[in-house]
């Protein structure tokens, strides 16, 4: 748990440009050209390979499907990639379509809601009642959950779901989720990030 | 342009909790009640406060009429609040029906698709074609819009918003947005936020 957030976060996005750059016919890539498809300098590109023990070649450049492979395994996808969601409302069952996730290799295998007209155990991708949800977390071995519940809901399913085995949430509820064991939260607050785009907006107004 | 974002974000979610403070019958509040509600010190409460001139008062706490007042002035909520999505997919969609933007004065106003089948100019909020982006942006004096398109379209919407007027942007897609104005950009990588979940569940997994 050491490791910065967002040396991970750029692994992931490195991985997503090579992928990219891939598609467009690239076997080898120079740490500039990774550099520039994310927004980084070549040397943060060639820092962050050599905290994971990627080795750097200034010259000859790195072949794509070798540099894909390695950051594969350093995001560890290939072990945990079972996925559920808790709410089944407009954004939880946005996120249980996303086409992204499913090009990518991350699966979400179930959503999960209280309200019985969301139901629907026989969908591609099946939505569970709620009072399913441990059951499920343990039969499945799943390990990593989205919260798409109302605010006042959220903090009761983030328990349920931790006392369940889950180890990692991405928090979409407004709220600060409090854990006595050792989770990982990742939170997007949407109001948060339009309030300081206005705030933002308004100060380049001014100018 | 100066401020640094996290405060504002800290901002943000100070109002949101002092907001629920309020629905619980509080009237006056002290920076450890609003420190603890978003997982902050009570120092950094007062800081950030300072920052923008809110006067500190340690012992006698703060009216949160008057905190909330203050708070959406600095945030500028008052002044552009009118926000067009652009993409009227899954995600798109559930943005544009999002009841938490509603109930905190974040007006959705219109959604734009390329798509005939999404066009539907009579609902609530109404979706038009993206060929009458343009033309809307700057007959409503739109500032911000959230880009909820695939990646491969996502730079051309991008441009098309900047030119019509546009000076804000929440970005879905999974792609570094180019701009040669002076433009706001946040970024949420969803399937980054997974990534970089599923890196350290693995971590936790092999303590």
């Amino acid at each position: 748990m050491n490791t910065n957030k967002n040396i991970i976060i750029r692994l992931s996005r490195y991985k997503n440009a090579l992928k990219k750059l891939k598609s467009f016919g690239f076997k080898k890539v120079f740490s500039d050209n990774i550099g520039d498809s994310i927004g980084v300098t070549p040397s943060q590109v060639r820092k962050d390979f050599s905290v994971f023990g990627i080795p750097g070649n200034k010259k000859g450049g790195y072949s794509v499907d070798e540099l894909i492979d390695e950051l594969n395994k350093i995001l560890g996808k290939n072990d945990i990639n079972k996925i559920i969601v808790v709410g089944a409302g407009n954004l939880g069952t946005a996120l249980i379509k996303y086409e992204i996730f499913k090009k990518e290799g991350i699966h979400i295998v179930a959503g999960f809601d209280i309200d019985t007209e969301r139901i629907d155990e026989n969908s591609e991708i099946p939505i569970y009642h709620l009072n399913k949800l441990t059951e499920f977390i343990t039969s499945n071995n799943i390990n990593i959950g989205i919260i798409t519940v109302p605010e006042n809901a959220a903090q009761t399913v983030f328990d349920i779901m931790i006392n369940s085995g889950i180890k990692g949430v991405l928090n979409f509820s407004p709220i600060l989720l409090k854990s006595s064991e050792e989770v990982v939260i990742n939170n997007i607050y949407l109001q948060t990030e339009l309030e300081s785009l206005i705030y933002y907006v308004n100060a380049l107004k001014r100018n």
